[in-house]
C-alpha cells in the first residue's frame, strides 16, 4: 500500500470506531484506560527494548542531547505515563451528561448533551510518553485518535500502539480507536491533514514550526497554542511582598515552559521603592534582567531592553522589566506584545482587580497568583492536552470536556409546529 | 487602493473596533440595537430607494424570480428587520457572565468568563436582510463584523450599511464594528478569507457551493451548515395519530427549509397499519411519496425510490419513505445517508427513546416532536445565526451565546506555585 492509502485506511477506520467509542459505557472506558496501564507496567522491558532502538538511531544520527534525553523511556517514564492513564481513567466521564435544560412554553423539554468530537488527529515532536497521555484523553472523552509522532520516536511509539492495540482487543473494544501512525516519512502528515471526511480535529504538539505547518496545510480545524508571552503586572498600591513572590515563582520555578512570566510591567509610583528588592531576588537566582530605560536608571544590573525582549517568550533565566504609567498602558501593553496566553495583576484595589480581569483578552486573567497555574491540572481540568491560545471552540487549558462538544436533545409529546 | 488593500485596511480597523467593543457595557450595546431599529425606520424610503437599483440591474441581467424577489426590501421586510433588532437587542448579554466556578485546594477562586470571539466575517448570497440579521446578533455578543452580501444587493447593503455606521457614529461607539464589503468584484472574499491575523471566525450563508469555496479557500476557522437531510423514525408501538402529525409537519408545514423532513423510517411491524393514512395525508396536500419496495407494495401511490433519493435534500413536497426491521436499522441508515442535522423518532419504548436520543449523531435529536422545531428561536436561543453541522465550538442552532468564548479568571491572595 501506498502511504496514501495507509493513512486514508487508518483514517476510515477511526471513524467506525468512533461511532462505537461514543456509546462505549463509562465503566468500559475506564477500564480500558486501567488495563492499558497494567499491560503497559508489564511489558515495560519490551518497551524499553524497541526504544533503544529509536535512541541507538538518534545517537547515530547525532541529535542534541536535550532531544535525546526527551526520547528516553525511563522507568519514571513508565510510572509516570501509567499513573497518567489511572488519574485520566479516575476523572468524571462527561459523555451523556446533560445541561442548559429548559421547557419551552409548549411543553417542549430542551437540553444540550454532551458528545465526543469523533475522531482526532494528534500531531507531536518526540516525547514518546504524548502517545499515551494524548490518548487517554481522547479515549475517556469517548473518541477515536490518530497519533503521528516524530519520526525518531518511531520504534517506542509503535511499540505502545501494540500494547494499547492488544488491550483493546482483550477488552472486546474496537482497536482502532487508538491508531500509530505506521510510516515514518513525514508525508503522511500531509495526506492525514487532508482527510477531513473522516477526521473531526486536529491537535498539534511541539514547537512554533510544527504548529504553523499544520495550520497552514491542513484541511481540518486545528486547535493550536503557539507561544506564551506570560505578564505580571504590580500596580499601585500593590502588596510589595506578594508581588515579590509572585514575579519571582511566575519566572523562576520553572523558566522553560509557556506559562512563566516574560514581561513585567511596573506601576511608577512604586517601581523606585519595588524593584532593588525584586532585582536581588532575580539576580541571586540567576535571572537576566532586561529593563526599559526607567528600570536600568533604578538597578544598575539590569541590561537595556531592546524592542525584540518585549515580544520574546525567553523560555530562560531572562525577565524582561517595563515601568509604565498606569494599568491602561500595562494593558496596552499586553495587547502590543503579548500573546493572549496567561496575565497576572498584583493588586489591592478592587475596581482594576475587576478591570483587568474583564477587559485583558488572554486565556487565563489572574489576581493576585503566579502565572505558573495556568495549566489543566492547576485549574481543576483533571489533566490536559493543552493550551489554546485561539478562541473557537475553545480558549485556554483543554482538559477531557473540551474533547467533547453537544447536541440538543429534545423530548415531547407529540408537538407539532404552528 | 487595491481591493487587497481596501480589505485588510477593513479587516484591520475591525479588529480594532473589537476591542472596544468586547468592553461595551451591556446598555450600550443594548441601545445601539434600538438606534439602528429607529433609524433605519425613518429612513426606509432611501433604503428602498437604493434598493430599486438592485433591482433594475437584476432584472437587466435577467435573474430568476426567485432571485429577485428574495431581493426585494418592502415594508414588510423593513418591519422583520426592526423587529429582530428589537428582539435581540432584548436579549440577556452573554458577555461577562461566570461559570464553572470552583475552589482549588490552595484557595485559588477558578471560573469562566464569557468573552466575545473578536472580529466575525459573514458571507453571505442575495437577501439583504441578513445584513441587519447578522450584525444584530454579532453586535449583542460584543463582537465586530465584516459582511459580505452578494454583490446583487450592493446597493442595498451599502445603504444599510450607511445608516449603522451613523447609528455608531451618533452613540460615540467605534463604527468599524459593522462593516460592508463596499466591493462588488468576488476577489473581495478571497481576500477576507486570508485575514486570519484580524477574523476570528468566518460564517457563511448560502447554498452548497458558496459554503464549499468559503470552506476551501479559508485560512480563517469556518462554521458551517452543508445541507440537512432529517429523518423521522416510526417506531413499533408508536401512536399512530402521534406518528402521521409529526410527519405531515415535518414536511408541509415548510417543505423548502433544512429542517423539514426528508426521509419517514417505519418500522416493518406497523408500516402495514399506518402507512394507509400517512399516504392518504400526504398525496391530499401533493406530498409525493417515494418508497422502497416493500412500501410500494403497501401503498400503490408511492413512486419507487431509486438510490439518489436516500440522500436527498428534496427542499420540495417530496418525501422518501423506507420500511426498516428495527431501530438499528433506522439508525444504521440515518448514519449512512444522513447529514447529522436533525432527526426524530415517534415511539412509546421509554428504552428506545433513550437510546435513539443518546446514539443518534445529529445536533438535533427530538423524541414525539416534529423537526420544524430544530430552530434557534424555536429551542430557545432567542434567534439564530446558523445552524452548524459540524461539531467544533458549536453543534447545531446558533444563537448569541455560540457567537462567544469563554476565557478563566482566577482570583487568589498571593498563591505562588511549589
Amino acid at each position: 500500500m501506498s502511504i496514501d492509502e495507509i493513512v486514508v485506511k487508518m483514517a476510515r477506520a477511526a471513524k467506525i470506531a468512533a461511532g462505537k467509542m461514543a456509546v462505549c459505557p463509562a465503566a468500559e472506558k475506564k477500564n480500558i484506560l486501567f488495563k492499558i496501564a497494567e499491560k503497559i507496567c508489564k511489558q515495560s522491558s519490551y518497551i524499553k527494548h524497541e526504544n533503544e532502538k529509536d535512541l541507538e538511531r538518534a545517537n547515530k544520527m547525532k541529535l542534541s542531547n536535550a532531544m535525546i534525553d526527551r526520547l528516553i523511556i525511563s522507568d519514571a517514564t513508565i510510572k509516570s505515563m501509567t499513573d497518567g492513564l489511572k488519574e485520566v481513567g479516575q476523572l468524571n466521564d462527561p459523555v451523556g451528561t446533560l445541561s442548559e435544560t429548559a421547557i419551552r412554553p409548549n411543553g417542549l423539554q430542551v437540553a444540550r448533551m454532551r458528545i465526543p468530537l469523533g475522531v482526532i488527529g494528534i500531531i507531536y515532536e518526540s516525547r514518546p510518553n504524548v502517545t499515551v497521555d494524548a490518548a487517554a484523553l481522547c479515549l475517556k472523552a469517548g473518541n477515536a485518535v490518530i497519533l503521528r509522532g516524530g519520526s525518531e520516536a518511531f520504534y517506542s511509539n509503535q511499540a505502545l500502539s501494540h500494547i494499547i492495540g492488544n488491550a483493546f482487543i482483550e477488552e472486546g473494544l474496537p482497536k482502532d480507536a487508538v491508531q500509530v501512525v505506521p510510516v515514518r516519512d513525514r508525508s503522511a502528515v500531509n495526506v492525514l491533514l487532508q482527510q477531513d471526511e473522516y477526521i473531526d480535529l486536529i491537535i498539534p504538539r511541539g514547537g512554533e514550526g510544527l504548529i504553523r505547518f499544520v495550520v497552514e496545510n491542513s484541511k481540518i480545524p486545528v486547535l493550536k497554542h503557539y507561544k506564551g508571552v506570560c505578564h505580571v503586572y504590580i500596580d499601585a498600591g500593590a502588596d510589595f511582598n506578594m508581588a515579590e513572590q509572585i514575579c519571582f515563582n511566575s519566572k523562576v520555578q520553572r523558566p522553560g515552559v509557556c506559562n512563566a512570566v516574560e514581561t513585567i510591567l511596573i506601576h511608577r509610583s512604586v517601581a523606585q521603592d519595588f524593584l532593588p528588592g525584586l532585582t536581588k531576588m532575580f539576580v541571586r537566582s540567576g535571572v537576566q534582567i532586561r529593563g526599559c530605560s526607567e528600570v536600568c536608571l533604578i538597578v544598575p544590573e539590569a541590561k537595556e531592553a531592546i524592542e525584540e525582549d518585549w515580544p520574546a517568550e525567553f523560555l530562560d533565566l531572562i525577565v524582561a522589566v517595563k515601568v509604565v504609567e498606569n494599568m491602561d498602558h500595562a494593558m496596552e501593553h499586553i495587547k502590543k506584545y503579548g500573546s493572549n496566553h496567561t496575565e497576572s495583576i498584583v493588586t489591592s484595589d478592587y475596581g482594576r482587580g475587576r478591570r483587568f480581569v474583564r477587559e485583558v483578552d488572554s486565556s487565563v486573567v489572574f489576581v493576585n497568583a503566579s502565572t505558573r497555574f495556568s495549566d489543566g491540572n492547576q485549574l481543576g481540568l483533571g489533566a490536559e492536552i493543552g493550551i489554546s491560545t485561539s478562541k473557537l471552540h475553545a480558549f485556554g487549558p483543554m482538559g477531557v470536556e473540551e474533547l467533547t462538544t453537544s447536541k440538543f436533545v429534545v423530548y415531547g409529546d407529540g408537538q407539532i409546529r404552528d
